[in-house]
């Protein structure tokens, strides 16, 4: 059983006037966070601002690259070659690093965001683009994604640090993968999802929506700061974890 | 007299499945680029192609940092506050130095493109914090600017490198500014534009366009791709300065 | 005394993920609504949406173009030729047109947003091209701006309809013109600005800040919907209309 | 064998600062034009100089919507739901509707771009929302499209007109689908696509890659502009159907 746990969240979603997620509430709870690069959310402000709120609540930087689709915020799968993904992401973590350098500190990791998240998991190709673009930066970076799949073995193969990312408040599918959002089960609880992220936290295995047992081994949990539910869930993971004696901290 | 120069171009404008200029044919004449940086041009793998090209060739690289205006490209100005142009020069700058990185190489000056240029100029509030993002990144970038404003004496205060950039082909009026291209005079002729290039390299005065002398001691000189015209005075005037005996190096 | 007067809102302000403004509590208490076009807000399914639920409402719809600029909402200026002003307004207005069509209903007028409003009052040239390319659209669309100034009198000369356009909650000064924001009694209190919407409405005269009266023969009220405080005033001074006789519609 | 047939061409795909196609000279040889409207190519000016430019040569005037998708000029699919498209087809068409409008001439049909293309041939569900935006704004304009699938389904189902498009320059698969661009055989040569253009004019069968007999009935050729060939070709097809007695007009 381990007795640290890294705890992340996505900030930084703001873009121009518009306002999205409660970073400042998000960043008391956790360790890690992931900015968004201008591309799906993040106007060059907002990334400055976001970091500088990172430092000053002693989170760990990381940056956090999407496909190039404001309207879609990333979400919308969409076909990129292999040269295009590599350029898209050493320009957005690159920029992303500019911010975190001119304020003294260092990009910790990358993650991928939105649909690129899921089609890093399933294409091998895609897969080593990416990885290629973050090594060609700086190899000490670490990579989050699930803990299965494409991404992760690019990244092995890479010879970079790989972390295993779980869900707390999302159901799992027997493979490892997450339950797709428009099927029953998800989303879980309140209750379920603060059992789940323990679990997950201790590195013990949780069951899959059929039952089954599924050791995921995640060394980083998710967490999201849309709606009063996922706040709340961050809170008391946080308590559960100091009760439990997990340290939270950045890998 | 001087016995070396730069001679430096604008490269990296193209974007998508447009093209512009001749970068390869500029590349052969000039010792510095200026590569653009997604916000007036240049999207990631255009920026990263050139960033190759440029160092096959030889050819120090320079960030070319925009207003947000990719319609306009970069040339209409707009308000913008201090915050906002320090934040989007960390941005683009950051984003140009991670393919140089990325290349194994490193990033050597900063220069602003089209509206900004001229309101750098001006405007000393906003030639601090062009100069503070730049200097935030790294203190050994040299700045290319005009001779004379408000950007020069922003970089000077801060420490950084400042190199007087020269215009070949442009009419100067008598305080040292570039005839307006809406206004007669504002562009030479081929041999009267050789001849003024020569001077310049060679740190001599020339004549404005009432006859006054303007001692204007260019570092740099720019030379542009597009158009026939304007490769063949890059051409002579590379042959010039080699029968001058004037090195064209980068600084 | 006038027995009937408009009050008009912006809506449709959302972006693709990001949510702006309460549109709903907005339309249960205005006549007419000016919706952004996508240069500064508003994506099409935005768009679209926010048209249906207009209808939905009784409520007269307007078209609300930009400047080119999401990430400053239209807030900043920026220096456009005329040429490109009656385009990108031909553009907008016509795709936002579009959307009311398809909905089995007729555009009513269309306001200028944000920069551009302030730009079309002090320039002739720009206002002329404004009017050139609504009128080129259709010349039954009504204009709504600033009680006086170039886009008043392009639009009269051009024989459109104008109308004059206040604001319940914002300072005058004693040319008519706004405080600006960032002056002392730009913005009034809940309690000065129901008793100043509700003598706009009626078209009687009002103070400037310095105490001069200013007739403004206003025919339409502005209403914005970011804050409880906003939201609040709206539904009051709704209520005093309706005490005082005077009828909320559509021009 | 039919006696008419007309020639369409993809135009005003310029944007901002960069140009692209040789509008002049194709608009000489074609009857119908398919102008983009923003997502791919076409900044407002452009698309209002590019419909100035069609209607004094008389040529007919199409719009051609695109996924929004600038730096891959529409060609990369993206997932987008039905009811994204519908609202970013109307937002398209209606705005170059507008400029159609505003110079006194009707729009005349739409012709998808790029990926859009062949998605919309495949998936039905596309297909209908796209024409479904269509029918909203005017039942009278025809579609432009592939000779079989979803896309003609959805239109005749509509009761909109379709008109079979067949290209040139292009091979064939048995199926009737273009030979991806690639694979072998996907262009055809300057002498090929010349008799093949004739052979698609008159209605005639031709044949596929395999060599088996393909009966298209299309009804407009597409013809390019990108390239002396793609321009030689539109040139010596014009000057072969003007001898075959086949007359170039708009349907």
């Amino acid at each position: 059983m381990r007795d640290c746990c890294d705890l992340n969240a996505d900030l930084g979603e703001s873009f121009g006037a518009w306002r999205m997620g409660d970073d400042e509430a998000l960043l008391a709870q956790i360790s890690s966070c992931n900015i968004a690069c201008g591309f799906h959310a993040g106007d060059p402000l907002t990334m400055q601002q976001t970091v500088a709120a990172a430092l000053r609540c002693g989170v760990a930087i990381g940056a956090h690259p999407s496909l190039p689709d404001l309207i879609g915020f990333g979400r919308r799968e969409m076909r990129v070659s292999a040269d295009e993904l590599q350029a898209l992401t050493v320009y957005q973590c690159a920029a992303l690093e500019g911010f975190v350098r001119a304020a003294g500190a260092q990009l910790r990791h990358v993650k991928p965001h939105g649909a690129l998240y899921g089609m890093l998991a399933r294409d091998a190709q895609l897969a080593g683009a990416f990885i290629a673009a973050v090594a060609s930066l700086d190899r000490t970076l670490a990579i989050f994604g699930p803990p299965r799949g494409a991404l992760r073995e690019a990244t092995l193969s890479a010879g970079l640090r790989y972390l295993r990312e779980g869900f707390a408040d999302r159901g799992y599918l027997p493979d490892g993968s997450l339950v797709p959002r428009d099927r029953p089960n998800a989303l879980l609880e309140l209750d379920a999802a603060r059992a789940q992220g323990l679990m997950l936290a201790r590195g013990e295995s949780i069951h899959s929506v059929d039952g089954s047992v599924l050791q995921l081994d995640t060394e980083t949990l998710c967490l999201h700061g849309d709606g009063a539910h996922a706040l709340e869930l961050a809170r008391q993971l946080r308590v559960d974890l100091d009760l439990a004696g997990i340290a939270v901290r950045a890998p």
